[in-house]
């Protein structure tokens, strides 16, 4: 099954993750609690170690001459390692979703329980920022599950110091050895044997860019839970308030731009395009987003960048913008079909009826009326933190919290029962 | 991405699916109930074209030198095909998901509802029984999913016939078409395109032997719910009350030793098994069950069979038990967490906190006791009819009924809300 010279580390790595996970499954919320609470002191009692190692990964982030932007998500300061700490001991106060259930009595008098249990042991496969490894890893702690991380190389000095520190806080706390991993290895072949290791691992969830999420989806066998690409839409109705519409696109677009609930099209009904577009269209450059339009919207805003075909399909992550002129809600819905990754849609409009339909018949995580996209996160929807937004079906969809790091078991209480 | 002359038959049956479920998702109840109606009735109407057509399977079976067990799971009857018309009928009076839901308000007055929707096309990798056909289409329809079947070839004169007269019929009251559809081409090929239809198909089922669900789950690029294998243990505790652990041992091995929850390995407690061996054995043998036993077993019962390493990791599916003295419960949740696929796992005790212990630390969906392992089952469970029995953790796990096969989206109302 294995076949190269580090597949003794991953193996290792496997089955401390399994043999954490088979304890962790039943320890109390109290017990988990307290680790958490002295993970999130530690973290604070090793700053200075940890800022020395996030400066290895910057220096070497702009030796290799890495984008800015990436560079600073990279970067840790003392506020942010006080923000990592505290947003730890947020995780305490969750409610823990283990143990709790559902029970009923069948006619036979055979009584079930339905039990939610953690998943067992996650593996997140993630890349720059490195709060994802203590958040990722408080989240499995607090849900019980055993966690292995692999973050990308740019963070790898940053990664070694935050997983140790909060793996030895844990085990001080009587977290069985192997609930937190960081595999130190960064290299791509490692992952594609880390999602192949079903005897080990229950889940893998990959959070990063688009490149990521399709090597993960396309080359597991392990389940996994795609998180991500959003090419969110805002269909402005011909019955929208403009008053509403205007602020809700640009909330959309420009309050985050390189996040997947920001937004990436404006579909425009046709009858109001002539008035609504040049106001849309100065409060867009007002914030410096650049339009890429169909004919139509090239025709009304003279400014507009004339939109591709694949424009429609991308998402910017940027102050871009992509604009089209549609026939009415039906057109609308036909584009959001087509291009949509199902993450978040918004409708703006006054009209009842079509607002019905439009949530109806869009197949999306999330579908708004008169809000912005932005809303589609853990902690806005009230979930508490969030360990990635589900794009997928299965198991989970949007913001997944706690609760979607379990799983259920049936406890079953007979007396001599035997089916008839 | 497709390269095969066969490809554009399947990618038409995909965008069939698809376009049915589009409109699925929103087609109420009533409606969805009078079309499986009219399903019920079809069949009933066609009893003599689909027993024509089930006996040029038989035939086919019979020539090939098809097994004489299998050649009678493919068997249709007038009274089996009543029954299937039944179990369409049953599906009528379950409960819809669909559209149910809970909500509530953020603290910005924005309106959040999270609401059941169906997951859209379902793909169901089945081998001989022709009732799954029926069944599978009916709980699809229900839960408001397009359905993809993919029969086994020896039922495939049946399954074209039942397929063709299920689809008419709830085309004929309103349903989309592609709402049912069944690939006609039953060579493995086929099911290696189906499994990478992302495009097209939301999750992958596969219902059969273990090869058929390794193939699936290891090459498959959809989501797939493995359902399945179920390697079943019983541990008779020190403590076990006698008189309930015969009985439970019989009816989980003998009421029907070829289903996924039928007992496989007997586990005894060192300090019992001198005087319960003698009994459970030979009230196996009055079951015509071979014992394949480990080295205490076989010094106490001379007649069983030794068993080897690779008995323990066995789903026999037959009149054949593997039987091994453990030194305690931990030993026999050892064994138990080595060998067990998670399916159905019983302990039969008298003692209360090992019995707790039992059910809090063995990993598997229905964990009981004092009662036989027979139970894990949609209509036992009392979730009326099962499209399978989960063994793995994620989306559904143990018995999957018309929920499992749903998922959710949040409906959000604003009133020009944007994010902070």
């Amino acid at each position: 099954m294995f076949m190269s010279e580090f597949d003794s580390v991953l193996l290792n790595i496997g089955l401390n993750a399994k043999n954490a996970a088979r304890k962790l499954g039943y320890i109390g919320t109290a017990a988990k609690n307290e680790a958490l609470t002295e993970m999130a002191n530690a973290l604070i009692l090793h700053e200075e170690e940890i800022l020395q190692a996030n400066s290895r990964d910057i220096v070497a982030a702009e030796k290799k001459g890495i984008k800015k932007s990436l560079v600073n998500r990279l970067r840790l300061s003392s506020e942010g390692i006080h923000q990592i700490s505290e947003a730890l001991l947020d995780v305490v106060h969750l409610a823990d979703p283990v143990g709790e259930g559902e029970f009923w009595t069948r006619p036979n008098g055979l009584r079930m329980q339905k039990m939610r249990v953690p998943l067992g042991v996650v593996a997140m496969i993630y890349e720059a920022r490195p709060n994802v490894t203590v958040d990722a890893a408080a989240l499995c702690l607090k849900s019980g599950n055993a966690v292995i991380l692999r973050g990308g190389s740019e963070a790898i000095e940053s990664n070694k110091v935050l997983a140790r520190v909060i793996a030895k806080a844990a085990e001080s706390k009587g977290m069985p050895v192997g609930t937190i991993q960081l595999v130190e290895e960064t290299s791509h072949e490692w992952v594609h044997q880390i999602i192949k290791m079903n005897q080990y691992i229950d889940v893998v969830i990959p959070r990063g860019g688009e490149g990521l999420i399709k090597t993960v989806v396309q080359n597991a066998t392990v389940p996994v839970i795609e998180t991500g690409t959003g090419i969110c839409h805002a269909y402005v109705e011909k019955e929208a308030d403009i008053k509403k519409a205007i602020p809700i696109v640009i909330n959309s677009k420009t309050q985050k731009p390189g996040v997947c609930n920001a937004l990436e099209t404006l579909l425009v009904d046709q009858c109001i395009a002539e008035s609504f577009l040049p106001l849309m269209g100065e409060e867009l450059e007002k914030h410096n987003v650049e339009i890429r339009g169909c004919a139509e919207t090239c025709r009304i805003l003279p400014y507009a960048v004339p939109a591709t075909e694949e424009d429609w399909a991308t998402e910017y992550l940027d102050l871009i913008i992509s604009v089209r002129v549609v026939k009415n809600v039906d057109e609308a819905m036909d584009h959001i079909y087509q291009y949509s990754t199902k993450h978040s849609e918004t409708i703006i409009t006054e009209n009842y009826s079509i607002a019905q339909r439009f949530q109806r018949e869009v197949d999306a995580a999330a579908v708004y009326v008169n809000a912005s996209t932005r809303f589609t996160d853990g902690g806005r929807f009230g979930f508490g933190a969030e360990i990635g937004i589900s794009t997928q079906k299965l198991h989970a969809r949007g913001p997944m919290g706690l609760k979607e790091l379990t799983t259920v078991k049936y406890l079953i209480y007979g007396d001599g029962h035997i089916v008839p």
